[in-house]
């Protein structure tokens, strides 16, 4: 597999949600962190720690999948030295959908520069299922 | 209120759960970030920006709420420089009642050194709903 560098954490995020739109298998691998410290958490689920694992979980997900509309957009983060951390709100559906059949996914992003590539590190996403993002002011939730 | 120095990210985060086991409002806001940028997610909600929002759901919870029992479990993490992520396995159930009746909560906590002190920056909590943190491969799935 060649060796991709990735020049920021931005560059890393979108070929994170490039190979999701593709179901690119090969791309995601490349995203992910070779330091030993990958952990995933898909929405709803456990943790997943390590590389094998979580490519795996990705495996698992693409097989089962026909390429969707994946759209993310970037909310607040940090960052210092060698890690950004990223929180963005993504909208998923399947291909031949409305953009109303989206899921709303929320999912905190972690990256680390790992020689002259950044690479992501952790990916923890969950589903808000009993407010909305815009609306953080919690007399405005729903319930 | 009196200004609290939390030493290290860990003091930070041992403050954090010992708020929630207190229903204590005051720690609870000496432990989050002063500097404009605390985001909170709490299981199956959306995102909270801004610490007064943050602080409000905070005070929402703890004034329908006894002191729960919470135990709390380091995964893994990161760290450099101003910034530490740790990855957080929570255990929380009402006192009197039995160890396995807690709910598990997996949560992504990053901290900020702001000044001599770290804070809470970040608080991303979701509720693992379909396998178990414990077995991280994913042919052992429960679905």
């Amino acid at each position: 597999m060649q060796e991709t560098r990735f020049d920021t954490p931005e560059a890393t995020e979108a070929a994170f949600y490039q190979a999701i739109a593709g179901i690119d298998l090969d791309l995601m691998t490349r995203v992910w962190s070779d330091g030993g410290h990958a952990l995933c958490i898909h929405p709803g689920s456990g943790l997943l720690r390590g590389k094998p694992a979580v490519i795996q979980s990705w495996r698992d997900i693409f097989s089962n999948s026909n390429p969707p509309v994946i759209e993310y957009r970037y909310i607040d983060g940090y960052g210092t030295g060698d890690i950004r951390v990223r929180l963005v709100e993504e909208r998923i559906r399947p291909r031949n959908t409305p953009p109303d059949a989206a899921n709303r996914v929320l999912a905190t992003n972690i990256f680390l520069r790992e020689g002259r590539s950044w690479r992501m590190a952790v990916h923890h996403a969950s589903l808000p299922l009993v407010d909305r993002t815009e609306e953080p002011a919690p007399e405005h939730r729903l319930h």
